[in-house]
This record gives structure tokens, C-alpha cells and sequence, in this order.
């Protein structure tokens, strides 16, 4: 998706951005159904539009192919050879990959795509149904997409940024997506994400901004904004993200599709591009995001057995462990339930759905014991001081070397404050360190609070103080990166319920700090009735398995359902 | 062990070193023999006078007890109850802790003693006799001990620095030391290193130098030197020293006693002291050294059972493998021969030694490629970037608050250059990881060397391209710090053979730059007859299992001698 030869002089930002998008329309281009199918500009839901009136030129056979969210049943389909994989990638390109997806100022819907690779995809998919079925892979026809950090041959990452406009041929594929190819996946797109990638929603000076499709004047929260939006309105039925303090459990939580940041090391993150690259301490992770948990499950274990480590020298050679996932799914847990943590409390829907899913967990025989979050504020401190170490440099060159203007958050971030020097930065380390271990023994310790004297297995918290919020209403993200400071496994249970206008009325409360009252102040039961709520479940480092199957019973106990 | 009570005004450092040595003293004292009994001051070979003369003072039993020097053997009878740990301690402080470490001027022997803890030795072994059979652990009444980097309740860790003398009041037990206690291992000693830790010989300016005991006036190597003579000598059955570089293998090879350098992340460093804290990107780790293959691996499985990821949270979750431990044993294996790394060539006898190690392994029925080693330079120039990324303020800092002066390569080293900024430690980083990008791929790609078409399994390397050489002779560490870098696992097998000087004889080189020339130079098959060699055996990153069985099939194959 290069736009420009190497050794033309570059031109001027605005230029290359055009150029960008002159070039994704032509690949979108085949595919568009008239102008005049699509919902209003001032239409703020368009998630019913699209899966209503959507279907208007789309057979019957894509209808039932979109209407399945599991991986499991749509595998066994496309390895049984019932579905093609033609068919299954056409029914996403024609259905979900389309329109909705074009940015072109008014008849933009929720703008998730950065790069289509319809063409890419259907070749892809022609060539798995040649393969004979021994040939098929675990994973054969299954259509995915990618955040813009995925490198794919021949195609640019931006990660956001101008800079990176044209940048393909510099691009070494990802392992995790050669890994998936491998394994029969299809790429079918690429989709949005902030300038910088350190932010928690989702908008760029490229491709611009990603909507919540409940209400588009809302945030689908971020960084992986694209994906989630794209899954949530059956644009794809696995995507990947990114996650460095939330970015894959926010989006999660806010449009209501499933997620997993799994420890760092797990997963290979060799050859996805990033932002403040080099910076290891506190490391971005890679994961899956999916519209139920069993294709979370399915796609984690089908990517471990392909042995990561092998392409990836930071991944830990830990295979699939089935031991671990079945334990825990087939016994009562021990679950830490952590309702406030000290800095901004939650929302009353939020708190509601939490005090519910105590009393359902209990009821389902699971013991619950309150989860103190001692400890979060320091290793927080420690954290936003690693990724502003360099004082912003490394961000700083990225934007102005193309000219283009800062977001204004991607400003903040880059003017917090001078560089530290490798020593301070060998000190900072060693505070990780000390948080790390002071939260390692307190879950030890946790033993001597349950009735069984057994430690808690998981927690239960929220994924963040809020349901989806206006655009720019995202602020403090402290329940979701205090699990990457601490590098443990989490992930978002989401559609666990939803705000009740009737019922989560707003209630006075001073705050404790600016934030607390800021986040306090943007409550709107009305303006977010009907938004859905997530919920967080956490176990420690590299503990992937126990993490999902503790989201399959959390899930199983709420009822979440796969889509709302 | 500490020698002031805070709140005191530090003395000059010559006398805190002093009162320091006048504690160590007090704690030897009553296991001294008479120095009538030591072997003169100008006798170099100190081995065989304590390994006969030194036997005059023990009785039968405590004969018996030292000549074993497999764990399993011991382990067996300190079980059944047939030895009492009491026994087993006392015969280790008595016949090897005693005098022969006494840093007294003209009476010093090696020197390898930082911290004589025999009281306390005494006292928890007679503890463990105490214990019904049922509640004896794994390693019943191991005598152990620890190079002095490892924290022990109320003994001081100086890691070499003067600043560092009565710095036990701020110390927690090192996490290995808490597993190994918890097992039934007994600490009976601490050894010595260098200054600042970073170098390959074993010198301090408080406990002086450690000398090699087949010729006092050449090194053991370092930093774990004094672990490596001590275990030679028979002070103990396990040492546990740790490795940046090369620290564990070097003074093994030298000496002749097995080690092992895990990836880092398999066993626990928390609360280990060290210098250059925080810098993670090339971390120090810790492994055991013993006098018997056996012993590491019994060890080695001993600590894993105990679960170290619950006391340390960097430790990956990873379980002793069985499977892979057999599997490697028993079938014929493909190994790579690393015979010169293209910077420094090894000395004739290495280099007949590993000629002869390919001839055996292929007699055996092993496969053997020649291992080409591309990329070795490229990674070592980025680690020593990352030694003193901070301009060396770390360890300045540390020499320079007591007034103690620098030794003389630690002084080379801090003054190497300037700091780096925060975003050029990135960017170094990013070098780190394309190298052991690269090198993950090489081993891959070794498939298409071999005549199964599978790939390679370890690897065959020197250590270091020399045997023992004259206090300061050591320069050239790139054979072992390769291994650091790429944070493979690596383990010598040492005496599997001998200088001889009228096999090995000088041969003309001209040498490829100055390290080479001054390497060749200092050959000198007269002065180093009789002294032992060691092999390296590699493998990826956290296959010990693999690499602790590769060394048995290397030791085995060559008969290399438990004790030389």
C-alpha cells in the first residue's frame, strides 16, 4: 500500500495523507455499495443501521455466515469444507469491511480501517481452497484483522504517524501474523489507531479518528479503537492489539467484545512496529480481541503450538497448558474482588454490576474476598515515568520529521518533563522491581484472608472508571495499566451488562482528587443509557490459561453475551 | 557480620577493612590449626598439600566424607541418617573451611573466604539432625556456599566494595538462599570476587586476591573465583556464583569444576546483590557450581520443585522438563563445533582438546557441524555498550563514597566514556534484540546443515581461549559473553583434559589484532602443564534441561574427571 517510491523527495504532510487515502479508496472501491445506503450523517447509532439495513445486498448464505461469532463453529465449517473460504472472506469484505469504514468526511461512519486488503485477502482465501483438507490448517480460512502495528508484506504500519506513510518496504513481516498465515488465517484489513499509539482512544492526522458505533459522537476508548469497533460490528471475527496500559481492555470494554493482554514474552512481538521501541520495562504486549471467549481460547492455543519462541527470541518456550485451563474451569475459585482503586472511583453502573456479579459468583459457590489495591499508586508513578524517560524524544522525531502537528494528548505526553539519565533510569528500574515484588507477596499473603487458606486465584475489577464517554472524556486508566507495570495476565469480560438510565442515576460525591471529580462530572446516565459495561479479570504473571478460563466462568456466572 | 553499629562515623576505609577482617578472624579462630601446619609461602601448587598434608587433622570419617563429591551420594546417607549433618558441616569447616582461607599476609593460602559462617552452619545442622525422617527435605544438610553477592540474614554482602562493609542491617535473604535453607542445604561460607563484580579474575581491597591452588601466582578467573577454588579444594559440594560474562564458567574451566549459567528469568536473582542495578537489558543471573554433574542437576531440580516464581516475580513459570532432560540423554545428538570465534584463537591445548572431543562425539554416533560464528562481534560490542551506558556512575559512586582506590581494570572500565541518553539506550536495545533476532534465525537455519535436515541441538565451544594464566593474564571473554547477551543457557564441563607440554607446543601466529597477539603471547605450555581445560556446551534461551544433559553426554563421551 506504498504510495510513494523511494528517492521521491517527500512532499508536504497534507499531501502524503491524501495521497494515503486516494490509494485506500481504490482498494475499497470494488466493494462500495451507493452513497446513498448509508445512515445519515447526524445518525449517532449505527450499529443496528448496519446490522439491519446492512444486510440489504447480502444473500442469505452471508447472513448466516455473519451472524456466527464463534471461531469453533465457523472452523469446523470451513475445515469440513461447508463454508469456502472465498465465500467466508467475501461475506467480511461485502458485509462489515466496507463502507462504514471509508473516511470521506461526511460519509464516514465509524472509520475503522486504515488499510483494506481485500484483494490480498481474496487471493489468500482462493489459495487455502485449493489445499487438500490434510493440508488445512487449524485456523484455515479464519478472517482476521490487524491494528496498523502489524507489519504484513507490502503494506505501510503507520502506527499513526505521517512519517510512516510509505514506509512498507522497510517492514519485515510480524511473526505473529506469519504464525497465523501459517496456521490458514486471512487477512482482511488493518485497522486504526492514536498518533503515537499512547493514548486511550483512537485518532491520527492519516486516517483520523475511529467513532463508538453506539453513538458516534462517543470514543470506542483505545489504543486498539479500530479493532474493537471493527469486531464489534462483525467487521472480522479475530483481531489482534496491542496493549501497554489498556489499550486492548478499554476498546474491549467500551464497545463490548472480548480481550486478552497477556503477560509480555508470551506472545511474539518481534517485528511489530511501535512507538518508544527499545523501552523494555514496562513493554507493550500483544493480544487477541474476539466477539466471544472460546475463540480467544481457540486462537491462543492454536498460536502457541506453533511454537512462538522459535520465531521470536523474547517468547518463553511455555506451550498451551491444558492442566491449568481445566482446573480452573472445573473447580470453585478464589476470587479477589477490587471495587475501588484508591485514585478514581467507578461509575454507579459500573459499581452495580460489580456488586451483582459478587453475589452470582457467591452464589455459584466461588469465594469472594475484598481486594485492597495497595501498591498501585507507586507502581503507576513508576510507569508513566518509563515512558516519558526519554523526555519525549523518541515520539518528538517520529511526529515533526513529517511535519504534521501533535494531537494535542500526544503533546502532553512528549512536554511532561526533560529526559533522566541511564542511572536515574537504572533506579526507576529498580522501583518496578520493588512493586513488583511487594505485589507478588501480597497475593502470596492472600492465603491468610480466605476461608480455605488457599491464595486467591484471580481478581475481579473494573476495566475502567466509565462506560463509553464522549470523545476526549477518556482520562485515567489506572485500573487497566497497573497490570502492565506488574506485567500480569488480564483480560476484558465484556457485555456483562448494560447502564440503566431508570436505575444508575447519578449520586453527589466530592471526589478525592481533579480526576476523580472530572471522571465523576462527564456521568450522563441518560447520554449512556445502553452502553455496555466490562469487566476485568486478572491473574499473575504469564498465567494466560487461568486468565481465560476465569473469564469463561466469570462470563458463564453474568451471562455475558458474545454480542449485545 | 557486620563490624559497626550504625550511626557511627564511617573510619577511613583502610580501617573499616581492618575491623572487618579482625571479625573474620574471630569467626575462624577456632577451627585454625597451627600455622607450623600451612605449606610454605613461596610453594606454588597448594592443591595436593591439602588435599594429603591437610589430612592430618581429620579423623577417618571426616576422610571418607570429603572424598565424595557426588550430592546423590551425600544427599543418600545425610537422609538415611547415616551421616548426621552436624558431622557432614563440621568435616567441611574443619578440613576445607578453615585455614587454607585465611587472608593473613604471608599465611594466606587462595583466599577464598569472604564470610566464614561456621557457628551458624553448626548450628542449623544440628537443627536438621533434629528432624524426623519425614520432614527432611530434598537437600538434608548440603553444605553450601555462596559467592558474596547472595544476601544471608545478618551477614554483610560487599560484592567487592568497601562502602558495602556492615551493610547486613539492610539486607533481605536472597530468595535462593530462602529455597535452598527451605530445602535443607546448610551455608557454611561466603566467597570472594572482584571489586564492582565486572571482571574475570577474583581482587578486592578488602579481602584481597584469590589465588589458583595449582599455581599461586595465576588466577582462578572470576568473578566467582573464590566459589570455583573453594569447591576445587573441597570447601563444599555446591557453590552458587553468578554470571554477567562469563563469571561462573571461566573460573570453572579454569579451576575444573562444573557450572552451569541459566537463561536468566529460570532461577530467582531477587534480593541477590549486585552492581549495575536496574541495568536488565543484559542481566546478571545466578547458577550453581559443584564437583559433579549430578550435583547441578540435582540441584537444579530441587530448586525448581520449589516453585521460585512464587518468591521472585521475574522467574518464569517453568517447571524442571523431565522430558527434555531424557530425551537429550538419550539419543544422539547434532552439535555445532565453535572452534575459534574470530577474534582471539584458543591455545594449542584447547585446541586439541576440542579436535579430540569431535573425533569422540563422532565415534559416539553424534553428528557434529561446524558452528560459524557470524554475528558474535556485532552482540558483544552492543553488551559492552550496556556495561557502561550510565558512563560508569553506577560503580563510581560506589568505589568512590568509602575512599577505597579503583582496582585497575574496574577503573578502565568506568572510565570508558560518557553516559548515553535514555533514547540511545533504546536504540541500543533495539541492536540487542536484531542480534539475537539473527542469531535465533542462524540456529534455525542449521537444519539445512545437517545430515537428518534437523537442527542443530547444543553447541561445543571453548570457554576461553587459554587454561589458567598469571594474575591480570585473562582479557578475552567474548567465548562465554556471547551467551549473555543472547541469554542462551550455557554450562562448562571442565577437566576433559590436560596441558601437556610436550604435546602442546608453541606454534607461530601472528595474531588478527592486539587481544589475539597478547593471548598468543602468554602461552607458555612450561608454566602450564598439568593445568585442566573446560568446554562449553550451549544451548537456546532457557534450555537448561537440554544443556545439563548435553553436558553429561560431553562428560561422559570425553571421561572428564569429576575432580582433577
Amino acid at each position: 500500500m506504498s504510495v510513494l517510491r523511494s528517492g521521491q523527495q517527500p512532499p508536504d504532510w497534507r499531501d502524503l495523507v491524501a495521497l494515503k487515502l486516494a490509494a485506500q479508496r481504490k482498494e475499497l472501491e470494488p466493494f462500495l455499495i451507493p452513497a446513498s445506503r448509508l445512515p445519515p450523517v447526524d445518525q449517532k447509532n449505527v450499529l443496528s443501521f448496519f446490522d439491519e439495513d446492512g444486510n440489504i445486498n447480502v444473500n442469505l448464505r452471508e447472513r448466516e455466515i455473519a451472524a456466527v461469532s464463534d471461531v469453533d463453529v465457523v472452523l469446523e465449517k470451513t475445515r469440513s469444507g461447508e463454508w469456502t473460504c472465498v465465500e467466508l472472506v467475501t461475506c467480511y469484505i461485502r458485509r462489515y469491511g466496507i463502507v462504514f469504514y471509508l473516511p470521506l468526511s461526511a460519509l464516514k461512519s465509524v472509520n475503522t480501517l486504515t488499510e483494506p486488503l481485500f484483494a490480498r485477502a481474496l487471493a489468500h482465501a482462493a489459495k487455502l481452497d485449493s489445499l487438500p483438507p490434510s493440508k488445512r490448517g487449524p485456523l484455515h480460512g479464519l478472517p482476521i484483522t490487524l491494528k496498523d502495528q502489524f507489519n504484513v508484506a507490502g503494506v505501510d504500519s503507520t502506527i499513526g504517524y505521517v512519517c510512516n506513510i510509505n514506509n512498507a518496504s522497510q517492514l519485515v513481516p510480524s511473526a505473529i501474523v506469519q504464525i497465523l498465515e501459517r496456521l490458514g488465517a486471512v487477512v482482511i484489513a488493518k485497522t486504526n489507531l492514536p498518533q503515537s499509539i499512547m493514548w486511550c482512544e483512537t485518532e491520527n492526522n492519516i486516517f483520523g479518528r475511529t467513532d463508538n458505533p453506539r453513538d458516534r459522537t462517543f470514543t470506542p476508548g483505545g489504543s486498539s479503537g479500530g479493532e474493537a469497533v471493527n469486531l464489534v460490528m462483525k467487521g472480522g471475527l479475530v483481531g489482534w492489539g496491542t496493549d501497554i496500559g489498556g489499550s486492548i481492555r478499554i476498546p474491549g470494554a467500551l464497545t463490548g467484545v472480548y480481550g486478552l493482554k497477556p503477560s509480555s514474552t508470551r506472545l511474539p512481538y518481534q517485528d511489530v512496529t511501535v512507538s518508544t521501541e527499545g523501552q523494555e520495562h514496562v513493554p507493550s504486549v500483544i493480544g487477541p480481541m474476539a466477539r466471544s471467549i472460546s475463540s480467544l481460547v481457540t486462537v491462543m492455543k492454536a498460536v502457541l503450538s506453533a511454537e512462538p519462541w522459535m520465531l521470536d527470541p523474547k517468547v518463553v518456550p511455555i506451550p498451551w497448558r491444558d492442566d491449568i485451563y481445566n482446573d480452573t474451569l472445573n473447580r470453585k475459585l478464589i476470587i479477589g474482588v477490587l471495587r475501588d482503586d484508591g485514585v478514581v472511583r467507578v461509575h454507579p453502573p459500573i459499581k452495580r454490576i460489580l456488586d451483582e456479579a459478587v453475589r452470582k459468583l457467591e452464589a455459584a459457590g466461588h469465594e469472594i474476598i475484598e481486594w485492597i489495591p495497595d501498591g498501585h499508586a507507586a507502581a503507576i508513578a513508576v510507569m508513566d515515568a518509563f515512558y516519558s524517560a526519554d523526555g519525549g524524544e523518541d515520539i518528538k522525531r517520529a511526529v515533526t520529521s513529517s511535519g504534521e502537528p501533535f494531537i494535542a494528548h500526544v503533546e502532553r505526553l512528549v512536554n511532561r518533563g526533560p529526559p533522566i539519565s541511564v542511572y536515574e533510569y537504572w533506579q526507576l528500574n529498580k522501583r518496578k522491581w520493588t512493586s513488583q515484588k511487594s505485589y507478588l507477596d501480597k497475593w502470596n499473603a492472600s492465603a491468610g484472608l480466605t476461608k480455605s487458606g488457599k491464595m486467591v486465584d484471580l481478581l475481579l475489577s473494573p476495566v475502567i472508571p466509565h462506560v463509553a464517554v464522549p470523545h476526549q472524556g477518556c482520562s485515567w486508566v489506572g485500573y487497566t495499566k497497573i497490570w502492565n507495570v506488574l506485567d500480569y495476565t488480564a483480560g476484558v469480560v465484556p457485555n456483562v451488562g448494560v447502564v440503566d438510565k431508570e436505575v444508575d442515576e447519578r449520586v453527589e460525591y466530592d471526589g478525592r482528587n481533579d480526576m476523580d471529580r472530572l471522571n465523576w462530572d462527564i456521568y450522563d446516565p441518560e447520554l449512556m443509557h445502553g452502553h455496555p459495561i466490562g469487566l476485568q479479570v486478572v491473574g499473575r504473571r504469564l498465567e494466560e490459561e487461568k486468565v481465560l478460563a476465569g473469564m469463561g466462568v466469570v462470563g458463564a456466572v453474568l451471562q455475558a453475551s458474545d454480542v449485545l
